[in-house]
């Protein structure tokens, strides 16, 4: 398991920094986020340090996945949400401002809840062969 | 493998509807999104017809999850993204439109590229106590 010993994610995993422990087994563990964005707001990450989807090894991946069902069935059960929205995010640019891997579960109540989206469709820009020129482009770089 | 045939994506598995496609295994494909939020912008989604979080099957979290990273990675190569979110839309009131559990992976390329993020903290509404309450109130309900 890597520890990073700047990292405050694995102080947390560590026991050194106190979190509110939802959930952990012995790859994963699940906190609430102290920012609270709407209520019940929960991390979930690796136990092993894993800076983001680029590096997250198939492992992590599997062990993360799998424990976020249960966790969302939980709050969905025990905070009633309308919806919920699940979002890791990769780079400064994209928000990311621990370096560890984690995701983001945030139980929705309604409009200003705390949490939304910016979402600008671009249909129009876009033809079929175009689309499917990219997606072939992409496809190319996965062995 | 459940097929639901009032599914839009279960269409595009079943090649009745064409898709760009980026990645495909036994159990996951891979498409991009027609309406390219950002640009490259990629669907990730089980074979298997699971509506959302709360039903998928730890089976299709691990396949589905397995396949991110390295779709992300090809992403990341081709397109020179900045950052990268994934976001994952359960519920209408959480934005999803298509009932067939879905990965958006948004690259992202700065501020105006399409997608943003509402997020207002609420740091100074929890006190540690409350929290450690919220957390055991959810940790109640998970087998
Ligand atoms: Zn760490
Ligand atoms: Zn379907």
């Amino acid at each position: 398991m890597v520890h990073n010993e700047n990292c405050i994610f694995c102080k947390i995993i560590a026991g050194e920094i106190p979190s509110a422990k939802v959930y952990e087994n012995e790859h994963v563990l699940a906190f609430l986020d102290i920012s609270q964005v709407t209520e019940g707001h929960t991390l979930v990450i690796p136990k092993n340090h894993e800076e983001n989807v680029y590096e997250l090894s198939e492992e992590s991946a599997k062990h993360v996945f799998q424990a976020v069902p249960k966790i969302a069935n939980a709050i969905k059960e025990k905070f009633n949400p309308i919806g919920m929205n699940l979002l890791q995010n990769n780079g400064e640019a994209a928000g990311q401002t621990v370096f560890h891997y984690h995701v983001h579960l945030l139980p929705r109540y309604g409009k200003d809840d705390g949490f939304g989206l910016v979402w600008k469709t671009h249909h129009d820009e876009y033809t079929p062969e175009k689309l499917q020129e990219m997606a072939e482009k992409i496809a190319s770089g996965i062995e």
